[in-house]
């Protein structure tokens, strides 16, 4: 089965070479995430693909500052977390990565959210399938970057996808098993 | 590129054969959705497969009970969407289908709800590759479903999934072209 050896091989990558994949491939791995489904099947979605060095240091720049904010205030089982990982507000991937695809949400349709994001799993798969690496990385205040990048109105940044070729050696979380996540009436 | 093959060809379907696939089906398109990446990879999610009749007839009794409330009320651009394709209260999928997958999200880890959307996504193109069709109907207030069926605290119903073998003769909704989603910086 084509979709679960891709699902399987799939993992989180944070570091990226500095070649570029051809922008081809990232229009590709777009064709499949429009096909996602969508209430009242209103496409509630924009892709915005980042190559240009200065905004996407503009980005970093923003994002990181919002990341400075949230790690002096995380508490808790998700600050042991990031701690144990060693993530920090440091997200160079925004821009090292020779692409970012921001993926906005138009919140005016039922559902916009929720078929936002089954086109993220689209993308995700599509990506996996040309060889790209990516990692859903959404900032603490996503309106904060669509104002620094001047978003239109009702676009909700939902994500960014930093998109090359993966030089992260960090192996794939493990999942549970499945007997774990599955029930039967 | 197999993935876009599949997104292109899954449509949205509504009407199912009674003849029931087989349970290792459904659960090799399980085995796709668990490997999604998730906040914290918490895998904050939780399938419930239904085939028992009376469980299946009890909930398309309280969905089409929320569903008559809805189309009470609805009104503007979605109540025309409706009307327009002669959308009802009426939810017979529930009941025929041979499977409901009830997914469920578990509210407690970053972005869960996102999560479990990527995971309903890779879902979807899963079940097109093992030829089941489905469709991800969300009942207007589906924390009565959790009531009906007891779900455990913190388990929020996100969709309900009928699965089986099509019998839907409706065409796929046509999609935007990329020009209209993409643009670049």
């Amino acid at each position: 089965m084509h979709v679960l050896e891709l699902a399987k091989r799939r993992k989180t990558v944070r570091k990226f070479l500095s070649d570029a994949p051809p922008k081809d491939a990232i229009l590709k791995a777009l064709e499949v995430a429009k096909e996602a489904p969508s209430g009242m099947n209103a496409q509630p979605w924009h892709f915005l693909i980042v190559s240009n060095p200065s905004t996407k240091a503009k980005i970093r720049e923003v994002c990181e500052g919002l990341e400075r904010e949230f790690y002096r205030n995380v508490k808790g089982e998700l600050a042991d977390w990031l701690k144990e990982r060693d993530f920090s507000w440091k997200k160079p991937f925004l821009s090292e990565a020779p692409y970012l695809i921001l993926v906005f949400g138009i919140a005016k349709y039922p559902y916009w959210l929720q078929s936002t994001w089954i086109a993220v799993g689209y993308l995700l798969l599509a990506l996996e399938e040309l060889n790209l690496a990516t990692v859903t990385y959404t900032p603490p205040k996503p309106r904060k970057v669509e104002e620094a990048i001047k978003a239109p109105k009702g676009y909700k940044l939902q994500t960014i996808m930093p998109v090359g070729y993966s030089a992260d050696p960090k192996p794939k979380y493990e999942r549970k098993k499945l007997e774990e996540i599955v029930s039967f009436v």
